[in-house]
């Protein structure tokens, strides 16, 4: 048992959700006279951007999670609880655990995140699941292996083909590494593994409803980012819009070139497949709507520009739940994206605010500084937009690599993780192939 | 596709089960005029000495676990298929799967293995999960990982104790790993990670029902190993029978000395605890039962010394699943353990008799070499016994790791699982340390 300081002098924050910007802000809260609870649902902080790999076999789970109360068990100012929040009541400064027991705040940073959205489809979850959690990430693994495995032991060789079908729903960076990965799998890393099916004839789909991937690069970049999918052996559908997903594959309606002097014409077409992965859509945690503030269309919290909502100075909202702006030194509000610095930058920004106004300081505007994009595509492909540089290929896969294992937590990861890319690379090999549930059972995991 | 050879000039051998026999008699039969079918519930061969790792967080799933068919890929007269099987009929020879495909086959290897048992108390399992499967170490590693998260969240310190409470079920070789490696997490990964209560004061309890831990060492390594738990803070019980399993705790039934001139008494006894981990029993496969053959008291299939069954010299059962005995040299015969080696040799002669029918030699009698027992309790302590030389301590630990790092498959398991091994060692951290279900969740994988 530790001896406790004496709480009642001690300015008490509470921080709920650990991804990148509640992880910063408790850190950046490192000050004596602040104390710190953090509560999470996971007992890890996860390195979202290669969840990916988790969920296609190249990386096992702990080399991109790691314990939230190890990463914080030098910080004696904060505790760990892993526990669900049911509610926040912004005006007795509270919040309740879903199990009964009832926090107060001197302040609060809500940082939960974002999740899935079906549009209103959430029928479609069943069938197609997404890539937010490691039990996501093991959901779709089984997903993908099981699927190899059915189409070898299906005797019938035309029941085989949707066993072979992948579809990939969203070309954001999510839908185009998963897409460019699967085409890796079916090409090499199962090669000479089976006896009844090719692996490389597996189809792989990836549906994008614009009319281009990676919305948020430069035309340019992701003109080359189609062109390395369709080398990787992707087929790449752009202008293709989702109108039914079921056990047995997807209804698309497609956007047909107008014929002369007519309206632009569609087509509606079904393509069976018993693998399908959503990379299309994220909403706001839940969480948000609960506070009884001002959302925007996507769901996220309006706030204003020191991060804080609307009459009460004490609660911010950072990350991909706050609908935030950044604040340019020419007067203009900017767009934030909903990406992993950004959410760090918040998290710094609204645990400087609390101490500023524990000392009576003036709390500053949020201003996002970009330091450009990065997106994978697969082996050897990335796009990069650096603002004044933009590049795309090898190069930019080397320099995607090199950022995403500089930013890993923890020395150990970062060295595991580059061991497990230098043999997949060389080998072609993904280790992490393991299906935990056997052949009838539940779902998996690893 | 492949080109298929001429199937009906091959004899057609089916194993069931991808363990250590399963795997060692599909080597084995690496032979033109034989074409395999392996089958089993898993995609993966498992390493399940170091299981107790993987549900301890020392280690994760894909270190001790790697796909069959990347195992088999370059022998080619090897099908794999995933599937469960439903039934086998010994007078058609055929193979029935669980989803209805029915296979035929000259030869038959069933090498199921064993399972849990809890002598008849089914309902103990769901309070004291077992170690046979990966699934089994997710669900274990979770349970253990939220006991500490659930004392640390909990408001009233009476209300903690249950938490912090860990019983071990059974003192084999499983029991004193699990039992030497959970206190080794209580007094050391966690330190410093907790604000409201002390890892260290978790009680780590040891149940075993004889006189001594480890049955099948000589007595005085027995009586070292204990000396070497109870350095490691484990509580050591023995002849304390367990009769009755909650949710809430174990009834044991303890052995009192006798009083002078008076018979033994017991006494009954209550251990308040919420994670209990089943290492006391094991039974053979369900498989075995339907063949119709005749069964030892364990449910294992008696077999003839040739590794057959009555009647039926096309059908073997090898492994944990044999009623098999060792036919020495000098006539005598001995039974065989039920260990990793014996499971292999068996797969090699179930294999190499198959072989000498086909070429109209005679079967071979199986002999059991036996190198030696190993068994590890935890941070630099192990015991070893090689027949003449008997050793304990961290020369027999080093030893354990030496044997145990060889025989893992594949180069890179190897080199990760040392490192893993070095990292823990140097730095007393355990990195698999995950949880991948959210708190309020059902239960946990990684």
């Amino acid at each position: 048992m530790q001896t406790e300081p004496d709480l009642s002098a001690q300015h008490h924050v509470i921080i709920i959700g650990c991804g990148f910007g509640g992880l910063e802000a408790a850190r950046s809260l490192n000050h004596p006279r602040v104390r710190i609870t953090l509560i999470d649902r996971s007992n890890h902080h996860l390195f979202q951007p290669l969840l990916y790999q988790v969920a296609t076999a190249g990386l096992s789970a702990p080399s991109i999670a790691a314990p939230i109360r190890h990463m914080l068990r030098r910080q004696r100012n904060v505790t760990v609880l892993m526990a669900e929040v049911g509610g926040i009541d912004k005006a007795a400064r509270q919040v309740k655990l879903s199990e009964g027991q009832v926090l107060s705040y001197d302040a609060l940073i809500v940082a939960t995140g974002a999740t899935h959205s079906y549009f209103g489809r959430d029928e479609w979850a069943q069938h197609a699941p997404g890539l937010k959690t490691l039990a996501d990430a093991f959901k779709l693994r089984a997903r993908i292996l099981l699927a190899f495995e059915q189409a070898e032991k299906t005797g019938a060789p035309e029941a085989r083909a949707p066993w072979l079908n992948f579809i990939i729903i969203g070309g954001g960076p999510t839908g185009v590494e998963m897409a460019g990965t699967l085409a890796e799998i079916a090409r090499h890393t199962l090669r000479d593994e089976f006896r009844r099916i090719d692996p490389a004839s597996a189809q792989i789909l990836l549906l994008e409803g614009s009319d281009r991937v990676l919305q948020a690069f430069p035309p340019e970049l992701s003109a080359k980012a189609g062109r390395q999918l369709e080398a990787l052996g992707v087929q790449l559908h752009c202008g293709s819009r989702v109108v039914q997903i079921d056990a047995e594959g997807v209804e698309i309606e497609e956007q047909l070139p107008a014929p002369e002097g007519g309206a632009p014409q569609t087509r509606r077409r079904r393509i069976p497949a018993r693998t399908v992965v959503w990379a299309a859509g994220v909403a706001a945690s839940p969480l948000g709507r609960s506070l009884g503030l001002p959302l925007d269309r996507a769901g996220r919290v309006i706030v204003e520009p020191e991060l804080s909502v609307a009459d009460h100075a004490e609660l911010y909202v950072i990350g991909d739940l706050a609908a935030a702006q950044s604040h340019e030194k020419d007067g203009r509000a900017l767009p934030v994206p909903g990406v992993s610095p950004a959410a760090k930058q918040m998290g710094r920004l609204a645990a400087a605010n609390i101490l500023a106004r524990l000392q009576g300081k003036t709390a500053q505007k949020f201003r996002y500084v970009d330091y450009g994009a990065l997106a994978t595509i697969g082996r050897k492909a990335a796009v990069a937009d650096l603002g004044r540089f933009r590049f795309s290929g090898y190069f930019a896969w080397l320099f995607w690599l090199f950022v995403h294992v500089y930013f890993l937590i923890g020395f150990r990861n970062r060295l595991v993780v580059l061991m497990d890319w230098a043999w997949a690379y060389l080998s072609f090999q993904r280790y992490a192939r393991v299906i935990a549930e056997p052949a009838g059972g539940a779902e998996a995991d690893s």
